[in-house]
């Protein structure tokens, strides 16, 4: 039997699997649908509640072009329902977004034992920061 | 007796004044003092650990100049030991950075029922996507 962890880094796996594919019907059945969900797109205000997370990923996914993620610094944490993972997007779009992302994805264990995404956040990691 | 929420924000709150006030000692008793604490400032890659968290605030509180937070869009949400505060934090800094974050806090609650910083993560938003 897979561990708390690993669930949840299966689900984040998931998360961009499905960010990758373009799929917006794959992305938007990783997330718990209700009020209570919120995403921070990189440079934009947070989005709060399932119509306007979801409105943003099926503009993102049908709009955004074939994206590539090199994910990087993978950390997760369980805290009982629980869990969040850091990582680090490195985007490698031939057209659209490039650049790094530092992301953490919120997850909460569902009746069933499912981990939803709950809250996704993603910032910019401006280069010469790196330098 | 005040309600989880209530208690949340509390503890949200403080952290902005501790920040307002550039207290690194008011900061950092905020903060769980753990490997499992990490902070996003905006614009960075995700810090891990206390030691590099509490660093990082000492160095900005120490040099960062006065703030000041006009915080909008507070929304507090606990799930069991743990809770969540997304804000948008409207900086005023007389000298230093200005613009909008758009941040969330997770919090963690001890074993002594108090809500613990465990996780800061603040994104700029980028004005243009606002015009």
């Amino acid at each position: 039997m897979a561990s708390d962890p690993d669930d949840v880094m299966a689900a984040n796996s998931a998360f961009y699997a499905a960010f990758e594919a373009g799929s917006a019907g794959g992305m938007l059945a990783l997330w718990e649908h209700s009020d209570d969900v919120s995403c921070t797109h990189p440079g934009w205000p947070t989005l709060h509640g399932w119509t306007d997370v979801r409105r943003s990923w099926e503009g993102i996914l049908r709009h955004g072009g074939a994206m590539q993620f090199i994910l990087t610094d993978e950390r997760v944490l369980v805290r009982g329902d629980v869990a969040w993972v850091h990582c680090t997007e490195n985007l490698l779009a031939v057209e659209g977004p490039r650049g790094t992302v530092a992301a953490i994805n919120l997850f909460v264990r569902n009746s069933s034992g499912e981990w939803k995404v709950i809250h996704h956040h993603g910032a910019q990691v401006v280069a010469t920061m790196l330098n």
